[in-house]
């Protein structure tokens, strides 16, 4: 296990404190995260784009269309970010202000996934990352979707983890204010599942399984 | 109002039909999200990370530490993302499973802002970002505060939105297929203040405000 910075440019140098580089902590905020924002430069202008992602042992896993401009990057230098919200932090001071979070940024070159069985099982696990056991149930990937889908594979090797926690860090001579401080948690909560409307008969409409009862987040 | 993509490489191209360039469309996600994500250069390599921001007028503002590498890129490109997600689809396909979201991507270049006044005014835009009416009742940005905290500001000109919203897209040969398909709704949800310990009596903890109550988002 690996828990100092993998290069200079991979140490997280604004408030150090928060900063974790052990592989556990790093898999765990990617696993429990459901979209990366992910930049790659493009005719000399970085960009970034939202993507749906899952970590397949050491390597995040990205897909898309073909012809997508992120997903051209496969050689080419790439960094991907995934952050979680976990609440708001009522300072005393306007400065002391912050939001909880919990943040991964990984910086490296994805490789292009071309193998038919490797891209299948980075699709099965999208699917069971929503809904555990659901990837056996639903109508497989056939030959032509896995051709119009590129799959990128990110190593997690030069990466970071930013955590913050709890309550506002006042100054002293603040704390004495008759500001209410303190903190606000907030994540990501599903509401009730919304059925496909069976269009006069036409949709087949089974009853909701048991692996969309505990689709592995907060409910 | 500009509805028209402002240049071609700002133009959205995969599932062109979800794009939006309405300026009314892309503040309303901007004003709804509370981290964004920004890519820049850094020696070469693309970078990307979540920083809070505001959006004042027709500019997105950001801040953070003057030895911060993010904050250094004014005057050079950069990109930043704003990403709601809104919820899981579930499709009878794996290939068509998707995830419900509004996104604005920005491109361009970063202006500093240098006048106090206007640093001022985004600080407190950020606390009233999460609870209007807060940023009149604590202690305001002192000098060296200020002086410690670089702000840029990104115009909102070379943008566009993504939407994907309601339940899965499935292949007209998958309807009749006993697999359950619809949308599960997500969304950020706040739970329950958690109040600074008073440390012997040393910390000041007045009622919780009014203007905590109802803090800008989901309860």
């Amino acid at each position: 296990m690996n828990h100092v910075p993998f290069s200079e440019r991979a140490t997280v140098r604004r408030v150090a404190r928060r900063a974790s580089y052990d592989p556990t902590v790093l898999e765990a905020i990617l696993d429990e995260g459901l979209v990366a924002h992910a930049a790659f430069d493009h005719d000399g202008h970085p960009f970034v784009v939202p993507t749906a992602y899952v970590r397949i042992g050491r390597e995040v896993m990205v897909h898309g269309a073909v012809a997508s401009r992120f997903l051209k990057t496969a050689g080419m230098p790439m960094s991907l970010c995934v952050t979680l919200i976990d609440g708001l932090v009522y300072a005393k001071s306007a400065f002391h202000h912050s939001v909880n979070y919990r943040s991964v940024v990984i910086l490296g070159t994805a490789r292009d996934v071309t193998e038919e069985s490797e891209k299948r099982k980075f699709l099965d696990a999208l699917v069971e990352r929503v809904s555990p056991g659901r990837s056996e149930v639903v109508r497989p990937p056939n030959a032509k979707e896995l051709a119009a889908t590129r799959v990128l594979a990110l190593p997690i090797d030069e990466a970071s983890a930013k955590i913050r926690t709890g309550g506002p860090i006042d100054d002293e001579e603040d704390l004495a204010l008759a500001v209410w401080a303190g903190h606000l948690p907030i994540g990501l909560r599903a509401g009730e599942l919304v059925e496909v409307d069976d269009h006069g008969g036409v949709v087949a409409r089974p009853e909701i399984p048991q692996h969309l009862r505990s689709p592995g987040f907060g409910r």
